[in-house]
């Protein structure tokens, strides 16, 4: 099978999340990058499209003129999506532009910069009849598969408690204002929207806990503060959650635990068994049991299951890490834009349009709630 | 120097915390049991007595038999102090009954079954002139102290939050129901009073932090459930806490967390670094820093100070668990009944009055604020 | 019951194994501490013995002291057994004084400074009709018992591997030349044997592979070392280990690696399922399973038996320590002593003089290989 | 940059170490695939081939056809070098044909059958002028190269042990007799040489303790065995190792610790520190302090330094794992491949004849050593 053919809106040298999406779409060979608007400095990003080995008739000076160059090439040679890795306040007019002129969207999330601005994506999508994806890589690892089959075929018994914190320690100090550019539009509301912490993290701890529990939060209180003096946005907050049925939860996200990397742990709790997941030891699940002892599930292991397995390239043991979770990702929506079978099972793991509106509807919940005293906001999307 | 002779009110053969105090009690050879009202059933309390190897003469059929009958003794063959080892509603009473009858006590917390209680006793402890303490043994851990220490010499710089939970799966079926006396009794608010989970362990959690953190909580945002169906008191819960000077802090307490054991952690972040403890891990403490590796601390290991030092009895790598933990209370209580310099270094440690109110004042406010929709009450001690 | 009346040889202050001895002993109130001959500095002994309460009659100045002046006293209140807690030179004057004097002995390990002085203790047991054990205490861990009765079930199937080993770092420099009281007499041939590193440690190791494994050690090779410059004895050492029945072993001693703490760990590997169990997380036992997910068996929590419940005195998820782990051996010579129905069963975990023998036999054996270049030889008990 | 052109023998469908080539080549975009003799099965070759989209002109039947064809191509289109993924038996043949064809060689380890063919090969490699590499792909994780530049620079002051240990399950029971390929070549003498289980994994543990101490293996005592019944070969071994200078080693490798995944353990200690790493858990590294708390370094967090820094994607928190390991092999084979100043620092790290040659003596030496019942064998590479 050809790979299939993809432009990268932002993400030139120097960026994350770029990187990431590059070696991520690099790793099963079904994609090819074959175009970018690497960075809004045109200098910077001809250089950058020269690294990457871009013929430098398709390293575009934006996103605009990229639409309209591969449009322009013959249909076996123009990029089939578009791959956004820009500052959230971009991502509608990027989105929009490249559905109005045929291509499919990949997009980092928050899939908007808020929610009236994702409302109208949706039904830029719905009118496309194209694909759209946001990102949530933690959605990708094994484990994260694993325990969302568990949970789906009632290993826990009734959901009782969810429970997910994602605590970094990066902006624990004001380094947007020493130069540190990952910071300074994050906390940026002209770029960001209406939210750092919830915005970059907490929307992944909220959509990791849907994805796997199967359960929609229905209202939230939510308390945002600005820890670091002089932001604008939150750095830090944490939010009480209500699911369906009554199932209570608690989101922790913070930027501010000094010291902290990366770490998303979930923890979902039923009648039966509990299970509890760390995002810095991805093939690691824990599945506590209520009369018997506790379990240590890993990738590739025995008692995994077709999800996990279907998530994995490698034998028990052998690590598997972020960018492969990524990369399941991009397997996945190159499943779904070829059609047939696959992207049936795919289109079960992809995170769509609707997901896209759920995150933003708790960004927005979050800030409402906060604004007003955490008080009970109802999620609406 | 002679052990300190007391009365066990409560704590009987198959009582949980009964067997624990004579254990702690027992460690150090600083305590002799010498008399008890151990059961409310007079059998059981003879019976109790005699494997213990108490005088059936000293085996009495209650705590007011036991004050008079022990008051009647010479002075230097008399209890000299009460330690109360029963269901929270009899706290009062006995506790009023011992220090009017001129025993020092030594009290399971939480100190009553409700805040008016409480000053109530705080009233008779003021009167008496004797010593009331109440048992949080989780303060006695050496790297309990070891964090106190650090936090208090400003290592973490200002703390920006505040992160305690206590989760445990013991309740996550209806066992009150099903013959279980110690869950019967915490899930009764006749003797329980007006919580289970808050009163039962959220309060150790809630006197952990202020502990360590030096800091006091202002007011809390709490939202309390009865998972399991039946119940009138609450078995899992979540309060949003504002300390002094604006740090916020989360405290998450369950007991229906299915195959969870008594799963205590504190974390305490500040400006240049962060705590984290764990209970069921009680001799490490993490101490991650802003910009070098994070550290682990451990009991006797190079690196740890003069207050984990006093508070251990092992050389590093042998571990020390709760019974120890719950002696150095015995022990600091000790001291302070025996006055002189020990006693002043000692008193920094020991849980009194004050900290009893501060308790019940916590378990009131998660109760009134979760009845109001977990709107912010102030805590008032 | 009426506590055990015992008088302690060394162990007098700042000795670290004659502190644990007294908490353990303390710890269920099955043994009382009535006599010693603390020190071998006399103005130390009868201040400890007055630190320790004891009567200064009875605070003697050697051990020969001790067993003349208790035979005087009345059967009633003589001292029932000896705990020996002096360097291992003097293990057999010991313990050859205190039977002859009608004495049961609870000694330290290694029983004796050299096989064939064991050999001779042997025939003093033997001849007394008294009884004897050595203190081995990492076998009083809940889990270890719950280890070997899964063992001993034949849960593992049929065992294939034995792995041990024991590091340490506190003498990976020259402190016995700093004025290390604890490590000069272990480096000292005179106080200590034929071997530092293998007769303090190694022999622990050894009885803990054999007590699990319920295999017999039949030959090995070693390598001791002395690696820090200047030492006579070993520091350090790996044997190579021929169990019953062609199984092997791997068992690592050291006492040199630099930050280590007290890292006892077994791993024992069957066809079916292999244990793993760390000393300084003492409460978790690991099960792996050749086609099902590891579980974490923990002190307490469902799915551990009998004889980790006899073992322990707490609710899961309260950490049991080193001082538990030794009272369980305490307890269980008190059982021994008092006899009837609970002599037979704690018959079972009490190391006797034969485990004596086999400790000193793998000690002689360790040092005889390594001096022939590390050849095989047999374990001769 | 243009990618390298690589053809690739074995690893066709199925197969393990295939699968990890070809992510690793694409994880950095450095290689391309352009061919390959994928198995020895004609029909399974090229419907490989076709999987991996290979023009089917260049899926050839056998290796000697691929040097052949691709020889026949213009210089700008055939491969560059040769991937070598075969059982051991074949590793020398194709190797030597493809050096004897221009071809460059990144080989599987072993590097060969027997330490004489890796004579025979090293004076090929000679001779050819080309670059040969051998993969251990551990050596590619972030923090063995922290590990590897802070013994450099004398961290850890004088080594002095080297505890290295890599253990399996998979093989506890006779898979090879059940239909397991992987099972059944590795223990087939004919296909896999003198050893299995030393040499699958036991050389990639001799290579990582010497790749990270910078010492070097004079001598040692082996004994391996073949625990399940009926097999050849060793599945299960261990060595006592002498380093440079007096330095000792331990190296365990087993296949039959059921329940174990792939867990390689590489302890160095020195005078001043020591460092702890497992490879399950590939971004800590632990340094533990002769007089400080031990430290937990992390991939990418604060006071990691260059050499990690250059072999790592992500941001800290953001686990990297095998296949980015083994993508560093290829990245830096390729900076070898094209020369210029990054050339020699790779050169640095990749694992050339010479250690290819090590480890062939290492694999010789532990099998005449338990050949003569564990008598000490110098490596002679």
């Amino acid at each position: 099978m050809k790979p299939i053919r993809f432009g990268l809106v932002g993400g030139g040298a120097g960026a994350f999340i770029g990187g990431v999406h590059r070696h991520a779409a690099r790793l099963d060979g079904q994609f090819e990058l074959v175009c970018g608007a690497l960075s809004r400095d045109p200098e910077r990003a001809l250089q950058s499209g020269r690294d990457l080995g871009l013929a430098p008739s398709r390293s575009y000076a934006s996103a605009e003129a990229m639409f309209a160059g591969e449009k322009a090439l013959p249909a076996d040679q123009r990029m089939q999506c578009v791959v956004i890795a820009t500052p959230n306040r971009s991502h509608l007019p990027i989105a929009r532009g490249a559905l109005a002129a045929g291509f499919h969207v990949f997009s980092d999330k928050p899939a908007t910069a808020t929610l009236a601005e994702c409302r109208e994506l949706a039904k830029a999508v719905a009118a496309s009849g194209l694909c759209y994806a946001v990102t949530h890589p933690y959605t990708g690892y094994p484990m994260i598969r694993e325990a969302r089959e568990r949970v789906a075929r009632g290993e826990l018994g009734r959901i009782t408690k969810v429970l997910v914190e994602y605590t970094q320690g990066w902006l624990a100090t004001p380094i947007e204002r020493e130069g540190n550019k990952q910071a300074a539009w994050r906390l940026d509301p002209e770029q960001a929207g209406a939210s750092c912490c919830m915005g970059d993290i907490g929307v992944h701890a909220f959509n990791l806990a849907e994805f796997v529990s199967g359960l929609t939060v229905r209202e939230l209180a939510a308390e945002l503060r600005s820890v670091v003096p002089g932001r604008v946005l939150d750095d830090d907050g944490t939010a009480l959650l209500r699911f369906d049925g009554g199932v209570a939860g608690v989101l922790v996200a913070s930027q501010i635990c000094t010291g902290e990397e990366n770490n998303l742990r979930l923890r979902i709790v039923g009648e039966k068994a509990s299970l509890d997941w760390q995002q810095m030891e991805p093939n690691t699940l824990w599945l506590r049991h209520a009369a018997a002892p506790a379990q240590m599930l890993r990738t590739g292991a025995p008692g995994t299951g077709a999800a996990a397995a279907a998530a994995m390239r490698l034998p028990s043991g052998h690590p598997e890490g972020f960018i492969e979770a990524f990369g399941n990702l991009y397997r996945e929506f190159a499943q779904v834009l070829r059609g047939g079978a696959a992207a049936d099972s795919a289109r079960a793991n992809v995170q769509g349009i609707d997901a896209a509106l759920r995150g933003m509807a708790f960004i927005q919940a979050t800030v409402d709630s906060s604004a007003a005293g955490a008080t009970w906001c109802k999620l609406s999307a």
